[in-house]
């Protein structure tokens, strides 16, 4: 299938710039491209647009000296994201239940719904509208699933937690396992039961394997439009804010409150019981062991500011060549004083 | 349902002091009780009792200044979990084998199992009374499965391995798979093949997506009461002591063995072939590169004793202002000189 | 079933040093053998055969003053794991597709392949001869899957994945998942289709609960004979050269080109869109945050040479040490310089 550059064009409300009339086939990368596919181009990517093989580019301010026609969108990353789609329409599963799916007392099934093969949908859960459930999905008593939510092959959704709208869940992730809660006596550690749920509200997603555990009381909860990437872990009575990041490999460890617009770059471990403020970003690997206001670029273990990591990393590096003028320092002042002495 | 703070009082042993009469309905933390509910307090919350709404209250000695009635118990924790699952049993599931759970030859069943739909079992399997399989359950050849055992959602016990009484794996964990081991020829692994088990003991729990690799030859064996949370990783023949903590995101390398009463927060990790004692605890994100004696506890990478760490994170700090100050010293100590030798 | 010294000696193109027609009936480790086993010894282990209760051992050089039979071999780990397998013959899956398989529409289905219970085989997928399909695999639409492969338990194939020849995937591996790339637009992530698929060489392996996410668009790549352990996640578009280690809880992140022969230890992360070259060793816990070229041992965050991170360590043990030297030197350097005034 191939489209014009100005049907392109206006499927994502851009502006054509140069010949509109170019058939397009195929997404690619700028380096990658070729005369039949379109690209997309944003800051210093810009100047590398005129070399590019590229039939046709999307960007956010027409370029100067490009021969090849322009789409200009006020963001270039999305309209491709868009048109991406367009070329490669994903796989379409057939709605409706399949005969191997075993539905429980009173469940509600909304429109259009599609729940795969070896699907277990226990007592008195709800689907709503549109819902994509893959193969070997489980969702337990109680559970909630909101419009539009896609579920891959054999997440798990565990009794009593709630989805928002347009949710994913990417295949084995698991909602609302019991949280990690004992109560210690002579050495010997007794499961609290943890009767709590998990709330993913609209827009969320949850990467493979990753673990969001139910609360002691109460809800774990993850905000509207958190993005959760592969292998991450949130402990009991977590709750992440809007439109933030975990990305792979993250744990946050019980109870800790995190703001809107958080980043938590891969394998950052977060302590519990502590509180992080909104827009804030953590670099890879940080370790997290206290509170944290809104605003500001934290790295490191225990975590510090970006800028004061990165100059300790240096001066760490340092660290032979400054034990040594310690040394030389000494020897010095000791020869002084015995000069002086002399004197 | 609701239960008087007598009857309450009378399930976990406990004497009550205050109206033992009034009725309570739920549970709830100290900071979001309610008249109905019943909290608990230890150490320093015992000071906000006064000030909570809740309806009675677990303590583990009498508080004076108290209107609402106490249940005192000597672990208050402990008493507040029995407490908590009188108020929400769990959702009860029929025991019987569905029909839809495939059963190989030889199979030993005991008495009041449930095994899901679609759980596989396979030949010479022996599952004990009163065991829970969720489902999607895989139960490999000759694997054991003690009584009392509940195993969620997707988990799989791979063939051979023996679980004992009251273990719990959480949705997808996997006991049992085949270790990582390789011989290099050449720069080319051949995988060798990992011909042992893995044993889990009695009461042992392992978190939803924690791995349990199976040994080389031999067992790679978790002791009673040692609890495992989500996405944690043993590597081929590791041992772990008994009321270990291994908490989220853990990794310990093969062939390492661990005493009793360890606890690795989240994000430890551990090198093979090396010996732990007992009652350590590791910080979390501790890298741990060679044996550590009994009793301690340690963080950092190489890890050591965790005050040391502490101290060295506060002069990590330091670092620049040290170099300068060494920058000065040598200005001065160059002056002095030529002073001296002016003199 | 025993095998004598000389046909095990045959069996893996050995050379009988002693009395070839003693019995062996299982393998050991030397420390714990007995006399109807036969062991293995390399490097200093050597020296403990002289000890071992063992009734044979496999060696690389014939030993001196050694009673008992030796097998020489050019690799003795490699022809350990061989015997290893004949005494432990893996269990049989009986091939044939499972009455409970569902199977799509045009799917291509080899010789001699195993389906096991509750599988779901996609439209147009590929499965080549001698596959074993455990139960609950997932293979996705289009997806190949190449002869001799086998998958376990609950492991998803997503659509449009390619696995070469003898690929292991172990219990719950997560190949194709779409990968973890977004948009941001006034703070909203808008998640970019992710149109390309994963391609696994021959004789890759792949972890339980490790995931490998698909491309953006082309191919999130591992070559021929790489070995990934498990929980290990790599992003989109990533690629790994022949031959390399992943061990447990590695992180790759997208984009990351790397060489052949390169051994990420456990617990390392890999910062995106950089370029690793030939035969690197990266310890555990390293945070690698560029390229790096090929050949060398890195350890540390950033990661820095192997040696050097060694050098640090030390010197951040002495830092307390070191601040206290300085301020001596301040005082010593101050009295000086009143004396030098007094004079």
């Amino acid at each position: 299938m191939t489209y014009t550059v100005e049907e392109l064009a206006n499927s994502v409300q851009g502006k054509v710039v140069g010949d509109g009339s170019i058939e397009i086939a195929e997404t690619r990368s700028l380096d990658q491209a070729a005369p039949q596919a379109i690209s997309f181009a944003v800051g210093e990517y810009c100047e590398y647009v005129g070399q590019s093989k590229a039939g046709a580019v999307i960007v956010e301010a027409p370029l100067k000296d490009v021969r090849i026609p322009q789409i200009v969108v006020s963001n270039a990353k999305v309209a491709f994201a868009q048109i991406l789609q367009k070329f490669h329409p994903p796989v379409v599963f057939p709605t409706g239940v399949h005969e191997t799916a075993i539905i429980g007392k009173d469940v509600t099934i909304g429109k259009n719904v599609t729940v795969g093969p070896y699907c277990v949908i226990y007592d008195n859960a709800v689907i709503g509208d549109n819902v994509i459930l893959h193969p070997y999905v489980y969702i337990g008593h109680n559970a909630k699933i909101g419009e539009d939510t896609v579920i891959y092959s054999g997440a798990i959704v565990h009794e009593n937690c709630i989805l928002g709208k347009r949710v994913v869940l990417r295949a084995k992730a698991v909602i609302g396992g019991e949280g990690f809660g004992f109560a210690t006596e002579n050495g010997v550690h007794t499961h609290i039961p943890q009767v709590g749920n998990v709330i993913l509200e609209d827009d969320v997603e949850v990467g493979s394997c990753s673990c969001v555990d139910n609360a002691t009381m109460g809800s774990t909860l993850v905000r509207r439009g958190t993005k959760i990437d592969n292998l991450v872990h949130l402990g009991h009575n977590v709750e992440i804010g809007e439109d933030c990041f975990l990305i792979a490999q993250v744990g946050i460890a019980g109870s800790t409150k995190c703001g809107n617009h958080v980043i938590f770059a891969g394998q950052t471990g977060c302590t519990g019981h502590i509180t992080i403020g909104d827009n804030v970003t953590f670099a890879a690997k940080t370790g997290i062991i206290g509170s944290v206001p809104s605003n500001g670029t934290y790295a490191g273990f225990p975590q510090r500011p970006h800028r004061e990591w990165l100059k300790q990393s240096v001066y760490e590096n340092r660290l032979p060549e400054m034990a040594k003028t310690i040394k030389q320092l000494e020897k010095e002042l000791a020869a002084l004083k015995e000069q002086l002495a002399a004197k």
